[in-house]
This record gives structure tokens, sequence and C-alpha cells, in this order.
């Protein structure tokens, strides 16, 4: 079962000069044995560490023991992380829990109801109190460095929960921490107070985070096969490493399609799924793309002011609100369909009555073939209207093709990240607001 | 109680040559006026009925009337419906009710819970079936033509769960329609079957019809209260109409602000409220803006494809995914803030222990002064670096408030329709798709 990627609708045959010539896409190619060969070299040198992520087996195995015990004991488990913390996580979870995880009763759903809890939003995060039971409540803190403010924020209220309603000893029993394996504030308290917690490794960036337990221990616990998504990111860690043919190597081609068409003034990347499974996917695919491209700087130095921005869009919802303009528009958009063949449920469609002819072509079809028909539609509308697009196509929606296309995005965005010559590693630019967040509530206090 | 409207990051003492200059904006708001009096034209003619939506007060009473018994009766409210039909609403909703609405028990919230189907996604309306009881369900099927594909579709298969375990005679009590005052197959199965029923006003396109029985009947009965929703939007109506400084009227300000800064290359409009109560509204306005400004042609026929591209971004949480590109990408961003000054729940931080420099200044904060102070300093990095933004402040997040907001945001869209020199009511773009999907569904029929 493989992931599947169709390109057809980037081609200049398909979509004229708004599209790729296949020499073009040749020729461009040359670059990425170069750009192949430096990252190899990165990787070598553990100075970037989410390419071996997926083959920690040991570690996903103490993963899966550890949830099978949080899963006989709690029943709300609540994530507390931003950006890279949480929508890798979130995502994974939105993909495979289905979209009323949380409703069902606990005797039908795999483990406890999951919240994230990713902002600093005072509704947010005072409301929780008044649906989780704090005695059946294990609260996940996620932060790389071990010092992110809005999660130390988060969690010193869910911690002053705890103490106040269950005591102070207990705290230990209801926190899991997640984070750099040395430093920070946060692996402090964990020492000191004796937590379970995992390691983010060193060299891995939040949005790469996702097959670290970053991504994995929340999924563990709601059920979800992390060994299958593993196996999903080793298997398209082994495909993208082959580039004999460019047109077989899937992140490597799209990476080279959407800096070519970057360079011909599409400044957009929608990535539109159509199922809401996939739209955190979506939302996490909006995070990679946009800090890991979006620089000022070039490796040279150099002000360059780069980077496409990434939309995230839902089929079939938005074209009834974003299709008006992806195909009357400037022609500055890519975009990126998810494809998903087959559904676990579904529903057929009864006859409507009265019926006309506007309408008799749903009777007792399955929502499911409506869903793809419309994918399909729009597909063909926008190629008509010249404006380029590809598909990833998942013949189900399960851990393993999951897997693979959380891998190969990664793999497209740093790919794309040597075509422009950047470091898509770094974030310098939100250095700045933290420091002036930081002086503003100094000043507030008077300090 | 006002909205209060901050332009002065636009301006290039701000923000440099990425800027406006105060007399740019003077000079084009010379074209203004023309555009109130082509519009006021249209509302007399009653060519477009979006304007005087709030202003229907008997209208309003009859919905608070029956959102009363809709209260008694039903623990479970399913809006189906998609695009405008569900944009409204939901953002409505998630603006008022609160995050954890749905999770709360019958007793400590103001109405049912609340679901918006607005896909056909299999996944999203099978398993709806396994967490409602359908004998305590209210179905409502909005849809303005009466012949939605998508919205015809999830009503087909909730009708056929109502009719298999309620019965067919039961049908009139579990569905309430919102459409066409006369044409379209809803309002025939309306009139055939008795429903109880509203009407979405001829010559109200369904992005303009929140303040119609579309926007107002889930929120009546979710305890929002509609009368001061109105009264938001009739204020904003008024203040709206004058023209005599142009900085005094947000939305025709604010119209010419990404007009002019449209013109200057700012291809991209980003909504970033700080608040998830408020991430609807930026979904809603996504609709708004896109659907209404993109477009292929002006009105003289010409093909100019223009429309700037909506992006929806929520603070503080894509501070810690998209900022960076919005810092150091690209300049062709205008942001838009949302920020809202006191909330009706939050939590004091405890200090942390240990406490370290990095994290002192958190100790014994609100979570809302950190918010806030994360909103501010955001707004400052991206003035700095000449990155163009304005904000939209609220006191408080109410139904009046919001009225304004909505009202605003739909004024300033038909008023930069105007300065587009397009017609912001059509959506010609999305019919070929509706056609193709349509063939395709008969050809796999056979038929």
């Amino acid at each position: 079962m493989k992931l599947q990627f169709h390109y057809g609708n980037v081609l200049e045959n398909q979509v004229g000069i708004q599209g790729l010539a296949e020499k073009e896409i040749i020729k461009g190619a040359s670059r990425l044995k170069k750009i192949q060969q430096s990252l190899q070299k990165q990787r070598e040198e553990k100075a970037v560490g989410f390419w071996d992520l997926p083959y920690q087996e040991s570690l996903i195995q103490r993963i899966k023991d550890t949830a099978i015990h949080v899963r006989e004991k709690f029943e709300y488990l609540v994530v507390l992380g931003i950006g890279g913390s949480s929508l890798g996580p979130n995502s994974l979870h939105q993909a495979l829990a289905g979209p009323y995880y949380n409703y069902l009763p606990l005797s039908q759903r795999e483990g406890p109801s999951v919240f994230f809890i990713d902002n600093v939003d005072p509704l947010l995060i005072s409301g929780l109190n008044d649906v989780i039971e704090l005695e059946k409540t294990l609260f996940v803190v996620i932060t790389k460095s071990g010092g992110t403010a809005e999660t130390l924020a988060q969690y010193s209220i869910a911690r002053g929960w705890v103490e106040k309603e269950l005591g102070k000893e207990q705290v230990p029993d209801h926190f899991v921490g997640i984070t750099d394996p040395e430093k920070g504030l946060l692996r402090e308290i964990i020492n000191r107070e004796n937590w379970l917690s995992f390691e983010v490794p060193p060299h891995v960036g939040g949005r790469f985070s996702l097959f670290s337990p970053v991504g994995l221990f929340s999924a563990a616990c709601a059920g979800i096969d992390i060994e299958e998504l593993a196996q999903g990111g080793r298997d398209m860690d082994q495909e993208s490493r082959r580039l004999d043919n460019i047109f077989d190597n899937i992140p490597y081609l799209n990476a080279l399609i959407h800096y070519l068409l970057y360079q011909k003034g599409k400044d957009i990347s929608v990535m539109m799924p159509y199922t809401n499974a996939l739209y955190g996917v979506a939302d996490w695919y909006r995070q990679l793309w946009a800090e890991s491209l979006g620089k000022k700087l070039n490796l040279q130095g150099e002000a360059v002011y780069t980077g496409q921005t990434p939309v995230k869009a839902l089929g079939a919802t938005d074209q009834h609100s974003q299709l008006q303009l992806y195909i009357e528009g400037p022609a500055d958009k890519v975009i990126t369909f998810i494809r998903v063949n087959n559904f676990s449920k579904d529903e057929k469609m009864p006859p409507l009555e009265p019926e006309n002819s506007e309408t008799d072509y749903l009777s007792n079809a399955h929502i499911s073939e409506l869903l793809h028909a419309e994918c399909q539609a729009t597909q063909t509308a926008l190629t008509r209207n010249q404006r380029p697009n590809c598909l990833f196509e998942l013949k189900e929606l399960n851990p393993y093709l999951l897997g693979q296309l959380y891998y190969a995005l990664q793999v497209q965005t740093v790919v794309t990240g040597g075509l422009l010559g950047i470091n898509p590693f770094d974030q310098p630019g939100v250095e700045e607001g933290k420091k002036a967040t930081k002086r503003i509530m100094r000043h507030k206090k008077g300090k």
C-alpha cells in the first residue's frame, strides 16, 4: 500500500503557460543530487535529527507500554503545547481518531478523551476545568526547549488546579513531560519531582518532531498504531533516497514542482484535503512550510525575503468559500489536493421526495461518491482555468499511509529549502516578538 | 460601547514605503462618495438585500419565540448547510457560546448542544448518529437556493435516520428549513409537509446572510441575544453612512486601506484574532473576502483576474507557525488583528517552581495579560519590519460588538468591490465545478 502522487495537472500540456514543461522538471532535477548529498551529510553528522526518528523502535515500544497504563488509568488526556508541540499530535488525532472521538462514551473509544490546549486563551484554559475531572486527568506538557512561555503558562495553571484539588504530592502522577533530554526548566522540574517523561532529541525542531514522542505519545494513548505510522515514515525515507528517476521520488518531485512554480509567480501554496480528517494535516503543513521557508536571508547572508505562503482549505466545504477566488482570481496559486479513496464508514443517500432533474443524481449514491466527484470536478475546473494542481492519494485513512504522507512533506520542505538556498531549520524572525512580550509584561509589573 | 479600529501601523510614518501616506488615503477617499451612492441606489431598489436585515424586528422576535420552544424540547441541534449557510452561524456560536459548550451538562448551558455539519464527509456525517439521540434532535436545513447538492445530500441521510427510527410522520417535528421564500426544492418540501421554516430574503447572498435567520436561528437556540447582535448591525450601518471624515468611518476606511495596499502588492489579507473565540469570524471573513472580490471580469467585462487572498491565522498560536513568514518572508501581506480586552473568565498564573529569569515575568499575572502582551509584541515586531497591520478592538465578547464587527466587514467588502470595479455579489467561477460534479455522478450511474 503506497502513497500515490499525481502531478499531471501542473504540466503545461494541461494548464498552458501557467504550468511546467517536463523538460524544465528534468533540467531542474540536476540540482537535486547535490542537495541530497548535503542533507545526507547533515544527517550523518547528526546536525539534523528528524530523519532517524521513525527508526527508534525501542522508544516506540516504551511509548506503547506507557500508553496501555494511561488508557487503563485516565479518562482525560490534556496536551499542553503550542506550535510544533501541538500541530503534529493534534493533526494525527484528527486524522485517525474520528471527528466524534471525545463525544463517544469511554466504552466505545480506545482511550481517554483528548484535549489539545494550544493557546493562552483565557476562555480555552479556564473553561477546561469545567469539563474534565482532575483525578482522572493526565496532563502532557510538551516544549522542546523546556522554556516556551505559553506552555509554561498553561502548565502553571493546570498544576495549580491539581495542587489545590488533589494535593501537591499528586502532581507527578498527573503530569508527563516531553522536552529536551537535559536542558530547560521543564527538564529541571521533571528531574526534581521524578515525573514520567520522554525526550525530544537535540537537533529536532518542533515542526519536525512528529515522529518523536511529541507526536507519538498522545496518539498511542488514543489507540493509534504508532508502529505502523513509523513504518510509513521509514518506507518513505527509503523511497525518497532514490534519485535515478525524479518522477518516482514523490517528495523531491513535489519540492521541485513547488520551487519552479514559485519562480513563476505562484506565491501561495494551498493544501486542500477532501475530508475533515486531514484538515489538521493541512494546518501542520502550514507551520512546516511557512516557518521553514519564510526567510529573509539566504545561506550566503543576502536578503532574499523568500517563502511561499501556505494556505489550508477544506474540500468540499471551501468550494463554497475559496474556489471562486482560486478559479477566477490572480494566477498566484498552486494547489495540493489530498484524496482518501475508502472511508471506514459511509452512508447511502435515500431518494429525495420530490426529486427533480437537479437532484436525481444523488439518489442511492454513497456520500463518499459525491465527495469524490466534487474533488474530481474541482481539479478539472481548476485545470481548465490554467491553475496548476497536484494530488496526494491515500487508499484509506490508516497510520501507515499517514506516516508516508507526513514524512514525505517533511522531505519536500527541506528539499525546497535547498532549492531556495535557505536554512529550513531555524526561525530567527520570531525572537524579536518573544523578547518584546517579556519586556511588556515586565514593564506592567514595574520590574 | 463601540468597535474600535486602529490603522496607525499601515501608515508610512510607521512602516515606511510598505505603507500608505495619509494624503494617499485622503485622495483615495474622493472615490468613495460615488461608490456609496451606487450602493445606496442598489439598496433602495432592493437589488441587494443584506443592508436591511438587522432591521427586521418582528422576525427577530419570532425567532426568539421559536428558540424558547426549541430549548425546551430538544437536546441536540444539528445545522445542515455549507458555505454561507454554515460559516455565519458557526462563527457566531464559536464567538459567544464558549469553547466547551457542547461538553457541558445540559443544565449548565443555555440550550441544546449544537453541531454544524458543513461537509459531505462520510465520517463527519455517519459518525454523527452515534452521538445524538434522534428523538431529542432538531435538524436545521439551510440552503438559500433550496437546491444545494451537499445540503440536500446531508438532509436525505438525516431524514432517512428519522424515518427509520422515529417514523415518517415524525419528520416535520424534527426538521426546520431556512431557504428562499418561494423557490427551490427545500421550499417545496417545507410546503408539502408543513415544516416550520424561515426565509432567506431574495437578493441576499449566502455570504451576506448572517443577520437573516441563517445566522440568527441557531444562535437564538443557544441562548445568544440576537436582538443585541442586530442592534450592533444597525448602529454600524448608521455610522458607516457618514463620509465627512474618512478616518471616522471604519468599514470605508479599511476598504480603502486594503484597496490601496493591494495596489502596492499586498496580495494577501491575513485576519488574525487573538482569541480562539473569533477564529470562526476569520473563517467567515475568508469566504466573504474571497468569493466577493476574487473575480475574472470587472464591471466593464474586461479580464482583470483580481482579488486579495484571505488567510486566517490565530493569535497567539500562529506566532509559533506563521509569524516567521509574516516577518521575514515576502512583503505581500496586510494583517488585520482582532483583540478582545476583557474576557468573562480568566486565570492567574501561580509562580513556577523553580523560577528563573526567563519565566519570572509570568508569576501571578493573568493569562489574559500574557495574551495581550503577545498581541502587542507581534504588532510591534511586524511594524518594525515594515509589515502593515491594523487592529479591531472589542471591549469584550458580546453580541452587540460582534454585530458591529460582522456588519462592518460586510460593508468593507462591498466597498472594496466598488474600488476594484467588480461585482461583489456574484460567484460565476464555481458553476463549472457544480456542473462537472453532476456529470461525473451521472456518468457513474450510467445515466
